[in-house]
């Protein structure tokens, strides 16, 4: 029984397993091949058939890393060698998840696509934390930028970022932090709230907030690493409201390690 | 049986009753009352429990609308009632969706709170339409603004918005479209591609694809109407490559109606 080619571009979300959609563990039930990457949560590969391929793609010690352009070869492969390949990526394919170009890779050699939406991590892991992105009459927009980008350099975006009055969440941004957080002092004040949350949503996450002028100061005590959303703006705040409700979705969740000051 | 006071927060997802996630279907089962807006569909009802409440909030012709201050005072006058309230909206609950301000008015009564996010129209619906928000080397990051702002006003985030590279989302922009549309030709390219998508992911869907040097010509025929989701950017030029696809997501998803003019 050989299944046509097609791909199926998969979000995991954020990284508890419960924050999958329906229609994610469906099109897993029906994998031949997964191929998953270090941000998707492996409890997620229970959904796919007994008889599919389970395949690493992200970077881990003694592991081959796998580049862009063999990961798009091996989807091909896969795909005609067996069938249904789920490609399975952390959060949402498209948000910085170079599922575009897998997509585009895949339909070059006419393979039918589709792509399932997943919960970002942008978004959810600061609401997870008690920050709402937006709040009438605090922030009326929030820009979701990369740290950094393909050359290495920082995202000019971030520059447009600072100066907007957005609420600015920054992904893959931990290698950068200190230009970025320079950057945002340059062109906001200095009280302007800041949370750095890693492994958003799983069971080690950890987290760090301050205020721009003295995050770093409190960073190289929490040592916070990647991967890390940060947040930048006023909403931050309101994380300070949230220590007030009785259950605390983030105290129910998280484990913060000892030494993390969370000034707010 | 008289369970404990408490509130979530659940995101409903865009439209399609499959892009709720499995914590959101877990938190309806435990449900005492939902409370749900016009934007979450009414198929995820389903999961709640025989006993529970089903209460709409939203606006409907014969319905009474209600206020924020009503929905508030509801939420807190349900849960001492009966219970768990569940606030189901449509999206997630906190991008534009004031989840945040029912949270806090449910906490100043001491009653403990739950965020469940939900897969978010902004980012779910491009993707659904071949549209990655993010593209290396095209655009790496985007800014989701709302529409109009509390007073009516447009959002001064709509200007700094024009003025940079990112990739725009503007949710509850229809009644502004015209100067949204203006004020980016003002400061783009008017060879910028801007897609506008009605009912994203659902069986009624509709869309209208063009440049801001014509997409308001387009719209004039189209008649797209609200809720919409409008995306400016250059990667909605991509939409043009995932039409090359042999099986199109949205093909498989969308039902467009006559006269919509696609062009790219």
């Amino acid at each position: 029984m050989h299944s046509l080619p097609r791909l199926s571009l998969v979000g995991a979300g954020p990284g508890d397993p419960e924050l999958i959609t329906l229609k994610a563990i469906k099109t897993l039930q029906t994998a031949d091949v997964v191929l998953y990457d270090a941000l998707a949560n492996e409890a997620l590969l229970e959904y796919a058939p007994q008889h599919a391929l389970l395949i690493f793609t992200g970077k881990r010690a003694g592991n081959h890393h796998h580049t862009q352009d063999e990961i798009n070869e091996k989807i091909v492969h896969y795909a005609f060698l067996y069938g249904h390949v789920v490609r399975l990526k952390g959060g949402d394919p498209y948000v910085f998840g170079r599922g575009g170009e897998e997509l585009e890779y895949a339909a070059s050699f006419g393979i039918p696509t589709q792509y399932i939406p997943g919960i970002s991590s942008a978004l959810s892991v600061p609401g997870l934390n008690g920050i709402p992105l937006t709040k009438r009459g605090i922030n009326e927009s929030f820009w979701v930028v990369t740290g950094v980008l393909k050359d290495k350099t920082l995202s000019s975006d971030l520059l447009l970022a600072a100066k907007s009055s957005a609420t600015v969440v920054v992904l893959m941004g931990m290698q950068k932090l200190t230009e970025i957080i320079a950057l945002f002092q340059q062109h906001r004040s200095g009280n302007e709230p800041v949370s750095i949350i890693q492994n958003g949503s799983k069971p080690n996450e950890r987290s760090v907030t301050g205020f721009l002028n003295n995050i770093m100061e409190l960073q190289q005590q929490a040592q916070t690493g990647a991967p890390a959303v940060i947040i930048i703006g006023k909403v931050v705040a309101e994380k300070r409201f949230a220590r007030k409700g009785c259950l605390k979705q983030h105290l129910l969740h998280t484990v913060t390690s000892p030494g993390v000051s969370d000034i707010l």
